[in-house]
């Protein structure tokens, strides 16, 4: 069954978004960027490192501008913000940002609740986003959140995912990534909806950005690496989630997904060790344990994570 | 590539045992009872309830005696123990038990740590706790520990792990299982190790006993599955393992592998719902978190576990 695995995968670490944004204790822009570079040092290619959102909706992201001005532009690492709404990607094109990422749920509820748009109203809002990007001479991703289903609605219609996906491959963007935001998503359901997807995404990648919320989350990305996927959100730690907050979990581990694509001899170009040293140095910053199991495995003298031979 | 699962699995409840062996906390008769009754209840059918084991290596495991009286027989129900040599298998007979599992380690180091035997004296050993315990009029579960790796030998050779089955399916073992210890299994080395021993195995089910060590416990039932395998052991709460140990981590949760079970629509006949209950329960007599995920989020408020339509 393991027979024709891509030779490569692309992670995209979107810990500094994705998980930062979860967390109260307020990260200086300094140790923001320390944390980009230390990813880029372990072999990271593709970084979320912030949101253009509302700075009191969600304070950790205040310093968008300031921390792209201080990452600057590297010629072999894209950065990424991810965008809500047009005032998003004007921000994010003001800041020299060269790529974003257009977000659009397919829960109704999660929608509205979300960015106060209903889902067609947000999906017409993505599709003027990406316009607006590409306009400013940014390459754009799109993604789809709640694409597996939603605490309020539960399973989302696999059509509705579809025609969202639809829309946004038409205006020209360079990958489509469904997100499990609510962590929902199960080998069945990643099944369904990429075999669906890939037929309509022609050459684009497709992507998954998976939640662990439920434990299935590896499983899940085993299941889209059998069907084709090439690119995986994570985040390193598994930031993104506390494991002492009923429903809150993060998203699926940087090292334990290079650690699965090692033992399946597919290439991340990431290494493991150096990963699992920021989640350390996380964690301290933090005062807590992060999610992920790997990278407490690294410098723990409990043996090596990745044993000798495959 | 679910279209030919089986449409039934069995769940192995090992967290009396290997779940609760970990713990420092004495645990009450009256307690582990409790807990048997429960997970009977939640519709488990076999349950490791306990090891006849040294007390003074494992004094959690003491009362073994005790708790089988106290257990008493089922007609609906297969508890199990297992043993490491011939005074186990001796002890449980003479506790009356009906069913016992017979252990040997593939890892040579490993098995002179933990039973003071060489692999080649172990698997002798084992051959004879089988026809003691048959002579016993015991049914006999045969386990190979470190069947994937060994913190010290790294990974296992297949075909020592398949030397040691064979030894064993000889002796009229009703299954045999794959016990990955120190969680160092992967999808692949789940598909080689299945693949190969199923063609030996012909009509004996073959089993997975897996520690989410390094987070790949769930794809790895994932691919065992899809090799054919239907029986797993799990532990109630993800047992088994301490989340601020490094190093130490536990079963694959019983709440998880029923999750994933019914998403893919195979049947186990076993409630989730009640499951957890039972594992919050424990968390509290232990005061601490358990290491699995699913349970939490069952009675939180954080949306139901499974959503609705699959």
């Amino acid at each position: 069954m393991f027979e024709r695995l891509p030779q490569t995968v692309t992670l995209i670490e979107v810990g500094p978004r994705d998980g930062f944004q979860m967390e109260a204790t307020p990260i200086p822009t300094d140790f923001k960027v320390q944390t980009v570079e230390s990813l880029i040092a372990a072999g990271l290619r593709e970084i979320q490192v912030t949101a253009f959102v509302h700075p009191g909706r969600v304070p950790q992201m205040a310093d968008a501008e300031k921390l792209i001005g201080r990452l600057g532009s590297r010629p072999d690492v894209v950065f990424t913000a991810l965008t809500l709404n047009r005032r998003g990607v004007e921000r994010a094109a003001a800041a020299g940002l060269e790529a974003v990422e257009v977000s659009a749920s397919a829960s109704d509820t999660h929608s509205r609740n979300n960015t106060g748009m209903s889902h067609a109203d947000a999906v017409a809002e993505g599709v003027r986003m990406i316009r607006l990007a590409r306009r400013h001479g940014m390459t754009v991703r799109a993604s789809i959140q709640c694409a597996f289903g939603c605490v309020s609605e539960g399973e989302i219609p696999v059509e509705r995912v579809l025609e969202t996906a639809r829309r946004f491959l038409a205006e020209g963007v360079v990958r489509i990534t469904l997100a499990d935001t609510t962590g929902m998503g199960s080998p069945r359901s990643v099944e369904d909806r990429i075999s669906a997807l890939t037929a309509d995404a022609n050459d684009i990648p497709v992507g998954l950005h998976l939640h662990d919320t439920r434990g299935l989350g590896l499983a899940s990305v085993l299941t889209g690496l059998l069907r084709g996927v090439t690119h995986f959100d994570t985040a390193f730690g598994g930031m993104g989630g506390c494991p002492f907050v009923p429903g809150a979990a993060g998203n699926i581990p940087t090292e334990e997904t290079v650690y699965l694509m090692d033992r399946l001899g597919v290439e991340t170009g990431v290494s493991l060790e150096q990963v699992a040293a920021w989640s350390h140095r996380m964690a301290d910053f933090l005062g807590k344990p992060l999610p992920g199991k790997v990278h407490r495995l690294v410098g723990s003298g409990a043996g090596p994570a990745i044993p000798p031979g495959r």
